[in-house]
């Protein structure tokens, strides 16, 4: 048994004071939470220190985290720089990788997130092949490695395997595109399992499918990823409505939004999440909504990439779960992706205080379990809180930081949301670790 | 004699290796920019670490530091929380401040304002008298009070002494607003007179005027105030175009938008900087080139506040200088502040690289320069650069720091704009101490 002993706890029922937490370590969860007077002799005590639960970076590209600062000038590729002259560079990063380079950008990675207070990832993970496309002598030692440097960090991760069949509607796949690329929905579902099965006795990592986007993987192999995924209880992400392009080709070639696509598709469940939907319309919003399927937004790089605005108001409104994603990995940090979420909502409204639910006083409890709860549920995670039989996932953040310095306690949450940063964080326990 | 030598060197130029940058003690200024080979052996070695000028904070209400996390609730005062009802709760703040109080505020916040890598900071200060509007025996205390506390923190001010005649249009002050309004315009220039006099002889205190806006000062108090500026070389700044509603109280009161009141009451000049700009026109953003006027964004304040997307590609192809303010000081970090400038660009336009200056390679140069150059146009002070006779104002960046780490010199300038944080910096000179 751990027993830690912080000044303050926060999570979703508010701020408390006077609270131990008992983890039981065999089990990696919460044993108990009792009050502070009954902690035993060897306590240990986190001083101006309030523990929180992790959060939950429901979408990563890990590799992507070396292009940092490379791709930030005007390509000569294109004389109006976009989301899809960016690609051609990110595929170049996607090119160089192999087995010892994807373990040590995914290392360092994920060692910022588990910094940043991230204290579980979903591995959007879709470079698996040899340049040429030929698959490794162990197709998945791509994904393996990624998973054993997420074990290397101790940071869990949902290892979600990418799908992917094609370049476009009616378009092979591109030189670039090759190494993601599986020859049939059977090979890539024998992939799944066998990456499944491998993943079943390692307690930081389990598995989901991820059918690229409606560009990248027809109507069948969507069906069939869709019932795998009924099958064996796993998340199903895709990438949907980044850009207005994507909708296009998507409408030109099948008469159907990206949404309206995955659903008669009948892969928009409670179990999908669609990553990015920024230019949703409001048939796609029902839709989400009618599936109980999540959408996760990724701000940062949204701002980066250029995508445009998330409808947030919107897919509140219409009881969407929304949760977040640090994506390209550029910024990394919980607070500043949950924070946009709102500054976006405000933004376009011209007001404050937007993303509210009906009973919270402000946005901050939305926000939070932006980053909290909906991660969790897009992933298949335990909710994380702080009570019996939780996982104990949490970060402890700096009561003496001066972003929050002298801030009282019915204020702090919100403080945290809305003047903190990473900076705030200043240790993390995963599975009590 | 101080000699700096660290790993690297990052400025308006680009990013160097092996220099000496020696600091004359006495008059704060970089005396010579020299081969590190040629650094005395007395010279401090910066190891790891990136030398930079620091960034220049145009826009600030130090006092509104402590609204953090007490303003991000739905008002109890209106069903549509926006900027106006979020008005009412910092007047409330405004209300509480004395002479201590204000002091002990602007010292938390200064202090980090300079851990975050602002080496100076135009402060738009308001609260001038007791709360129903009598003065103080010295009535310049509030003033004082602040630029003492600045001096303590050892940052450089401007104190922006704010003149304040009404609560709006034809509408005398409310009672949240006596204590930030003079008599007279009269009386306001003879306080900001003793208050240029009281400065003469510190060094790191100088003085503006700062016109609160269209809306709290008339036409013949602004033509005053610019008279004024003009005589005594001093910068104006005044709020304009921050909200929709504010222009059409204009409109309706005077048949002009605010940037047309202002240049028709003579006060647009290469001195002026109207701060915010959100919502300015076409015609307006043409009056500020003509002009040679500046606008001050201040992106994470006016993303708090719901105030809109500043035009910004727009402003920079009328070429207009735009700088950065932490303003509201919720979120207090340069980095942050001008990565939303692009960011802002970028999501509007749906491309990337958008704010990029004729023979630049990407938006770094530009975004830098708002925090720098345009900076210290703004408000009057000494171009920041790492060169003779230049002030030796600059931050130490920690190149270990995961947010950068890794990352070639060629990409380093751009990966500290586009994934830095105020976490880079790990020291400041002002004035070469």
């Amino acid at each position: 048994m751990t027993v830690l002993v912080p000044e303050l706890v926060i999570d979703q029922t508010g701020v408390h004071r006077d609270l131990a937490i008992v983890i039981d370590d065999a089990s990696g969860l919460i044993d108990a939470v009792m009050g502070a007077a009954h902690a035993p002799a060897d306590a240990i005590y986190l001083r101006r220190t309030a523990l929180a639960p992790g959060f939950v970076n429901a979408h990563s590209h890990a590799f992507q985290r070396d292009l940092r600062g490379k791709v930030e000038r005007v390509s000569k590729l294109a004389p109006e720089d976009s989301f899809w002259t960016w690609r051609e560079a990110m595929y170049a990063g996607a090119g160089a990788i192999d087995p010892d380079r994807i373990r040590d950008v995914a290392r360092r990675c994920f060692s910022q997130m588990r910094n940043a207070g991230f204290t579980a990832v979903g591995e959007f993970h879709y470079v698996h092949h040899q340049p040429d496309g030929t698959p490794y002598g162990n197709p998945n030692v791509l994904s393996e490695a990624v998973c054993e440097a997420a074990e290397e960090v101790g940071i869990r991760i949902v290892l979600l395997l990418t799908a992917y069949e094609r370049g476009g509607f009616d378009r092979p796949a591109a030189e670039g595109q090759r190494r993601f690329c599986d020859p049939s929905i059977d090979v890539y579902l024998e992939r799944l399992i066998a990456l499944q099965e491998w993943a079943a006795d390692r307690p930081l990592v389990t598995v989901g499918a991820a059918p690229h986007s409606v560009r990248a993987v027809s109507e069948g192999w969507l069906t069939r990823i869709a019932e795998h995924c009924a099958d064996h209880d796993l998340v199903l992400h895709v990438h949907a409505d980044e850009q207005p392009r994507e909708i296009e080709e998507a409408l030109d070639a099948t008469g159907l939004r990206p949404v309206e696509l995955i659903e008669r598709a009948g892969a928009l469940s409670a179990h999908t999440t669609i990553v990015h939907g920024t230019w949703c319309d409001e048939h796609e919003i029902a839709l989400l909504a009618a599936a109980r399927a999540s959408v996760c937004a990724c701000p940062t790089t949204e701002a980066n990439l250029g995508d445009g605005y998330l409808p947030a108001r919107a897919l509140l409104q219409a009881g969407v779960s929304v949760c977040i994603g640090s994506d390209s990995n550029t910024i990394i940090d919980p607070l500043v992706e949950v924070r946009e979420l709102e500054a976006i909502a405000r933004r376009s409204a011209v007001r404050r205080n937007v993303l509210v639910r009906e009973g919270d006083d402000g946005p901050t409890g939305y926000v939070l379990d932006a980053g909290w709860s909906a991660g969790a549920r897009a992933l298949g995670l335990p909710q994380p809180r702080i009570e019996t039989d939780a996982p104990a996932d949490l970060i402890a953040l700096d009561l003496d930081h001066e972003e929050i310095a002298g801030v009282a306690d019915a204020d702090l949450a919100a403080a945290i949301v809305f003047a903190g940063s990473s900076a705030l964080v200043t240790r993390s326990w995963i599975r009590g670790r």
